[in-house]
């Protein structure tokens, strides 16, 4: 599909959420049939062998393809930096941007490394969200605005779209939004972020109890919870994984600020994230109880949490080898080898 | 370092041992102050800054370097496979050499996904060792010749050098060197390798308890263990992982025989792998037990266990990911982006 619907309101969102497109279940079974062939033990190469069929019925046909490697990286600022909850002044999100502009940040690096093209998006940078303790953070033409960047961003015949962010505080917003989706105390979704310390983490843990208590019902719609405490990077990766179902396209989610804004989708479909493989677990421990609640076992687990999409372009390699064993493995008979004794 | 000290009798090995070099200090801690000044908060990129600084000191020398990557795959046959111990004829260490050298197994693809040249190193495959149920499996001209082998198999000006193996029914040698070196149960340290039922593992269990009670004593030197239940593939390994503490080249350890190979020489020397990363864990049950005994963290799981170095090349784009951060990212001060908030 290389013309996506467009979408300008929330409930253009919801209606395409409600009528998703499924795997391809004969694409599965072919690589199922083709990997029992291959010349090694059945299953020996365990989660490789369950992401080149995944990959298959993602992509919607056989074989498997991992050659045109993408990852977006989506910026914002937030309102909520007022609340003292970063150890970074705001103008860092600004600063990075020009980073990865000139090839300088760390995912620069990762994408050179596993052949992936990088594409920054900022997203109104001289307009911070509104401090979401005192209001929502964004109107519904923001949030929806940004939400069609990220549909927009996905370009058409990408194999694996790895999706990433950059956005001082927002470690805030994907607690608050974390929070609202999936309940319990906001102290349970606070982490030291890019390195706030105790005092800070007490600042951020009341900064999303007071969202909680300000917005109360209203954050039971997951869009609405989105628009309310989110942030406009948040949302263009959630219009990014929106895109990537509609397109067939595979999506790497990075860690705790990206696998939140993703799990919008999740909390508004059950299925909404069965295209999307959690890349790696981030150290924020916010983390690991999202993994939980979208049921997906993260591929990698470095203790690494910086964003920007660094764990989902570093799992790209591994999905990469995923396809290419598959695809470029002989099989026993092509090779002469004899199969297992009976 | 290019000339290596040639070795004709296991004695000469341990004199080696006895004086191994130790990590580059200076080159580590050149790593942790450039590490300190790129462009992302502290220590967020986790075990990727690990790597780069020990990918130095173990270099020798500063800048790291991830460019020339070489894996060896060692193969040999196995006189144990008379218990039937494995789910695959003994032809198949043959056939699947030929189908690494023809370029159609796991390794291949793998290695070409991380950029990484492969070397296969079949050791006197129509000789297979003798039963060690039964008696010695290698007498000490067989062993030494192997490790020999596998110091020679390391070329000069490698960067990082990853290890694998192929022979069929090496699980069970693998089995019965570990629990050589480190005792307890047989049982505990059996698998289902290549998927052998519920009765071949238990025929794997009375050959390692056969073998612990004919050998006896005997095991309780590392060396001597490595030649009476070990393999010429498993030799070959050891001398690989002594070959590169002597050339200064950082190694990747595959699953669970490539780890048992190597940990003879942890046995020998407490600081005899510190040059060496676990690159997986296996599923193979043993190899848990042996990273716990190694006080090792694998870099990956992924459930996988199919051995040829498949977990060690995956693994070694990690490493080139954290060396081309370390080397590539630009500082604060070059990209002018502000610093922590005091």
């Amino acid at each position: 599909m290389s013309e996506l619907p467009t979408v300008t309101s929330l409930d253009d969102v919801r209606r395409l959420m409600a009528a998703l497109p499924g795997p391809d279940q004969a694409a599965a079974d072919e690589a199922a049939e083709h990997e029992a062939q291959l010349t090694k033990p059945a299953g020996s190469l365990g989660r490789l062998e369950a992401l080149s069929a995944w990959t298959a019925a993602w992509q919607g046909g056989y074989p498997p393809r991992a050659d045109n490697l993408l990852t977006c990286v989506f910026a914002g600022n937030h309102g909520v930096v007022a609340q003292g909850v970063s150890a970074f002044p705001p103008s860092v999100t600004e600063q990075m941007v020009a980073n990865f502009q000139a090839g300088g940040a760390a995912i620069n690096q990762i994408c050179a490394v596993v052949g992936a093209r990088l594409k920054v998006i900022p997203l109104a940078l001289d307009e911070p969200t509104v401090d979401f303790t005192t209001g929502p953070a964004m109107d519904e033409a923001a949030c929806v605005g940004a939400i069609a960047a990220g549909m927009a961003a996905l370009e058409d015949d990408v194999d694996i779209l790895c999706l990433g962010e950059m956005g001082i505080a927002n470690t805030t917003s994907a607690a608050a939004l974390a929070c609202s989706l999936f309940g319990g105390e906001p102290a349970s979704w606070i982490g030291a972020g890019t390195g706030i310390d105790e005092a800070g983490m007490e600042r951020k843990r009341v900064a999303v109890e007071q969202a909680m208590a300000l917005h109360g019902e209203a954050l039971a719609d997951p869009w609405e919870a989105l628009r309310r405490v989110g942030g406009r990077e948040l949302a263009g990766i959630a219009g990014a994984v929106l895109a990537a179902r509609l397109k067939r396209t595979p999506v790497l989610l990075d860690g705790y600020v990206c696998s939140a804004a993703a799990a919008v989708l999740a909390a508004d479909n059950e299925s909404g994230l069965d295209h999307c493989q959690l890349a790696h677990l981030s150290v924020e421990p916010g983390h690991r109880r999202l993994a939980d609640h979208l049921n997906k076992t993260p591929l990698l687990d470095l203790a690494m949490r910086l964003g920007e999409g660094t764990g989902a372009a570093l799992a790209a390699g591994l999905l990469r080898a995923a396809v290419q064993t598959h695809n470029g493995m002989a099989t026993f008979a092509d090779a002469g080898v004899s199969g297992k004794s009976e």
